[in-house]
């Protein structure tokens, strides 16, 4: 067996059974449960020759696939290289950032494509899903990539694992009472994603709280490469939001308008946080991150409101606001959180998702409140905010009210959610790392002797290279 | 207050307030001037299914967001991690590369979605926004990267985002000019985009030379990895370029026969790149500055004609000849305007963006000199050109002319315009950097100490990591 | 001339006239068969308005670019970014892994948009092309990148152009036998691309074997970042696949099919990847290189099946298999291959295309076989088989048939022509490296100085550094 390599290496992390352990049962788990209930949409069944003429529909372009798909690729790229580049900031934990979110982003997705499928598509006993249910699948999984943030580097592959099969059922629970019962919008998640991901992700790392970790201060910081690296991540992220927030608008004007509300947002976002990034260091100097984050909170904070009729305009304040908001958390507050109230949150992600989110959701309810048949035109209405059958007599004003529900909802679930799971991830079970082997690969990685990594490698010389 | 490093940094590059202030007056600018004159185009506005029952369209597919979308991301893609990435070949200024771009471009997209907005798409005193003009917005901050790429490494942030407030403002100029006044084609931009903006940053460059920019030479080469960093930029330049050319074309063929030609002429232009580059060096080897670059000329060149009968085996012509063309400048011309002319061009701009673009409106002008019916259908003829209207008697040579004097017109716009630019920027208020601490990133960022930076770092050893 | 570095460079790798001259003379080759062949299909013609009348057609997005650009556009990332990237793990080969990957496709790509024309798309002694031929030539080229992993860090520029001349002329042979003759449906390529591509590269490395390969083992490694960058390839790759596997399937429910086909097989594929990772290592630790390589696999292996109904648990199921094959691969068939057979396989194609190829067109024609009508309907049973005129008759379990002997017919073609261009690229004109100088860059491109590169760079030190 393995000689530990400091006296403080106390806990074992080998994972040699538990991982492959886990990610076999639970693949097979999935292909049971994808063979007894998921099967096509009529738009993805080969029988739509059929359907079209039933539905009078005269062109393939109809196929909700020509509507959705590209946009579909779009957040697909944010989830697996925006968000797991993005977390590659830290110097020795690229492999874990972009690895790790791969690992539990796949699990995730299909443990989503059933979750929200019994919630939202179940016809007959059978989940049928099509290019909508994939980017539902990759949106939820957002939210545990957002939750992943905040513990990264902390713990172990089987945690994470444990953590997205809870937190995507608790998201389609959670996404279930926002929009079937209170009947809410929210097209680009900043509840059900941002909020609900963010507060779910910090209650977590306050209950796995690490009273050592000042030991690896250095390892927590970046190195010039690895900040290009991260950079990848923010500009896929930043590029890709006006479609995070369309992809599942309704076709036509609602996803051509999230679009352009997104796009202003952000823009106006970053030259905010570059303000107030650099007014905020003594020496005027920009930091690379509230520039990798902070830039992106204009996205997070329209996710609600972008399909509304929220104007060019108002997408700019909002952008403002938030690029300020969030930068000024990174300098003043995140020291705080972890200072007073023990929440390490290495990404920062209560700057980025957490406020931003609870703006975009007041956001989307002030202007669903300010809604009039005036501006929306009295079909463009009903549509936008689906006022038709059980909610034909819904106002604006009430709606609004169902939005603001819709927010305190999402954060109490998320507390309450994380809180059991922080509980199960604390068990000495999942092979986590101990305080001065954190944000390091090595524990979990087959790293490459180089010479940067002179003074973390621990690699048998005899070892061939790898083929 | 901070002692200057070297006693030969006497300029204050103290950004403090500078930086801040300049960025949120622009912004609240934005903001107001978006709250009188910016709503949404019909198409994106809740009104649009009265619209679709009053333009007699079937189908939500016929919003415009379908048709262009998609070209519209690859844009966005090439603006801020195609231009931001090319520019990290520089050993130590990554940061700013990749993070100024992404300032100046996010201010720049405001500003032109207003500029172009009241030449192109003002009615009844609102500027009504669609896909179209974000694309259109993108474009023309493309020409304003283009200008940054030859003061990289030069600039303080406040010096990019005055030169982005005019340069915007006379991209629209010219292009209404072009467009509008002499009805002139450039769906590409091999005018409007690529020449004026080479043009505009080389006659900046030139006001703002430095002599004593020796010293600093073995700061303007690259390492290993930063090599591969600019890479990542290329290729999405070179790959979505395509999507660049054809994003603003008609409907339909045109759309696509831009995206072909594009494609053909780009593939050319790669191997006579590689030719060039290992034939032009003493032992025959392959130089990353030729590949990063000049791979790309074959886009520029067809950015005119792209959307005109050019047919694939032209493409391929202008294609070979760009290629050809630029590897030759950068390897004597690159030295001999820096040595004789004083122009400083850090990233190359006038191999990849002058003579490409120059070439480009000569191609346009002569393929629409060489335009007939027969070659494209009597409507398609009238539909390629817009010979409509006012221009209904207009014969193709005479468009060949105009075309011609629209190359004429961007380059005496440039230089008017980059004469003026530069002499503002001049003035010693910007907080520009001193010869010595050009090319280098801990001027206006602050950069992790790592081992590859050690001869750099001036950080407070007692700093805090990053969160 | 230059003075041999070690005394066992016996090699001539004096590239300055050899690569220019290949370069050119084919580049002038293309022009003039493009100029005699290659036109504009009608969709792409300035006569698209007379079509459309003609066709029936009433909008503009009936043109064939609408359905099909956005997936072309992804595929054409897989191709330049994806397998550029993916092979930039070595330590010192990424110039040549993104450039020689940048050379060959650009070449690959022309030939391939005639040699497949001639065969699919040639009307009145013109090939007509449009957007589905470049989705088929960048597909084409794909197969070349394939077999470039095998020989990777082994072949001269020169070399490498030969192989793509040689490739994809047997390519389109290949595949104008299993879709022409055979009646083969194959719209992924796990036969035409990756059985056929990898084969092919493997006989070719066979052939080039080198016994003293042993002296450069440490080269053959990576380095922390180098890792990171071939993520980036790796990640492009399993999320565009959707695109890939969909890219030509025909309008409609096939192309959407085939999209959540793949999507769920590669997601499978990321966790048995990781379980046998971490199973087969002594100490539980995660490889890279399965990680970079082996969660691909699920993409490859439903390239054939993905539009037929597999269903997305049989997905799931395919794509299970397939990560523990291709990681099982890694370990233990690698090096068998390399010290039994001679079998040098850079990139461990064998493991990533050949295995889940194979797998690939036995699922495809398992699937064929269990067809029935009524899964998938009167109409779409025909449609999906294309049952129609000469195979109005065959039976599922004829074409399933069919689709086995497709197989077969490609390994041999791949095994006789990889044979033959093996033979060729042997001759002692193509200025490979000697064994010394493999996987090194230096060779072929000026590399920059840095602290990184001490060990390897031969600079002269008066170079002036790169503009």
């Amino acid at each position: 067996m393995e000689r530990p390599r400091h006296q403080g290496m106390a806990k074992n992390t080998y994972m040699r059974w538990r991982l492959p352990l886990v990610c076999l049962l639970w693949e097979v788990a999935m292909i049971v449960l994808f063979g007894v209930f998921v099967r096509f949409s009529p738009e993805a069944d080969a029988h739509w020759e059929e359907e079209k003429r039933e539905m009078n529909l005269t062109s393939d372009m109809e196929n909700d696939f020509y509507f959705r798909y590209p946009s579909f690729q779009d957040v697909h790229v944010m989830i697996f290289v925006g968000f797991g580049f993005l977390m590659t900031f830290l110097k020795r934990y690229g492999f874990g950032a972009v690895g790790f979110n791969f690992l539990l982003a796949a699990f995730g997705i299909q443990w989503a494509l059933l979750m929200q499928g019994w919630f939202h598509s179940f016809k007959n006993g059978k989940i049928l899903i099509g290019v909508e249910n994939l980017i539902n699948a990759d949106f939820c999984v957002g939210s545990v990539c957002i939750a992943f943030g905040a513990i990264l580097g902390k713990t172990s592959p089987i945690q994470l694992l444990i953590m997205t099969l809870f937190q995507v059922t608790l998201f389609a629970v959670n996404e279930y009472i926002l929009l079937n019962l209170l009947h809410v919008k929210d097209a680009g998640g900043s509840m059900t994603i941002h909020t609900f991901g963010a507060y779910f992700g910090l209650t977590v790392t306050r209950i796995l709280y690490r009273p050592n970790l000042e030991q690896c201060k250095d390892k927590q910081g970046s190195v010039y490469h690895s900040d290009l690296f991260a950079m990848i991540g923010t500009l896929y992220l930043w590029m890709y939001w006006p479609s995070f927030n369309s992809a599942i608008s309704d076709h036509g004007d609602a996803q051509h308008r999230a679009a352009i509300n997104t796009y202003c947002s952000l823009a106006a976002c970053v030259l905010t946080t570059m303000a107030f990034s650099s007014m905020l260091q003594k020496k005027g100097k920009l930091d690379m991150v509230h520039i990798q984050n902070a830039t992106l909170a204009g996205g997070v904070a329209v996710g609600t409101s972008a399909e509304m009729m929220l104007t060019p305009y108002g997408s700019l304040i909002v952008g403002f606001i938030c690029g300020i908001v969030s930068t000024v958390g990174y300098v003043y507050l995140t020291p705080f959180l972890e200072s007073r109230l023990h929440i390490q949150d290495t990404c920062g992600i209560h700057n980025l998702h957490a406020m931003p989110g609870l703006i975009g959701g007041i956001v989307g309810a002030i202007t669903a409140a300010a809604a009039t048949e005036d501006v929306y035109g009295k079909e463009g209405f009903i549509k936008a905010f689906d006022f038709t059958g059980l909610y034909q007599t819904r106002t604006p004003s009430i709606q609004g009210g169902f939005q603001a529900a819709g927010i305190v909802v999402s954060v109490l679930i998320a507390l309450a959610g994380g809180s059991l799971v922080g509980a199960i991830l604390k068990l000495p079970l999942w092979g986590d790392a101990a305080a001065e082997n954190c944000f390091e690969d090595d524990i979990y990685w087959e790293v490459p002797e180089d010479e940067e990594s002179d003074a973390y490698h621990m690699h048998n010389p005899d070892k061939p290279a790898s083929p």
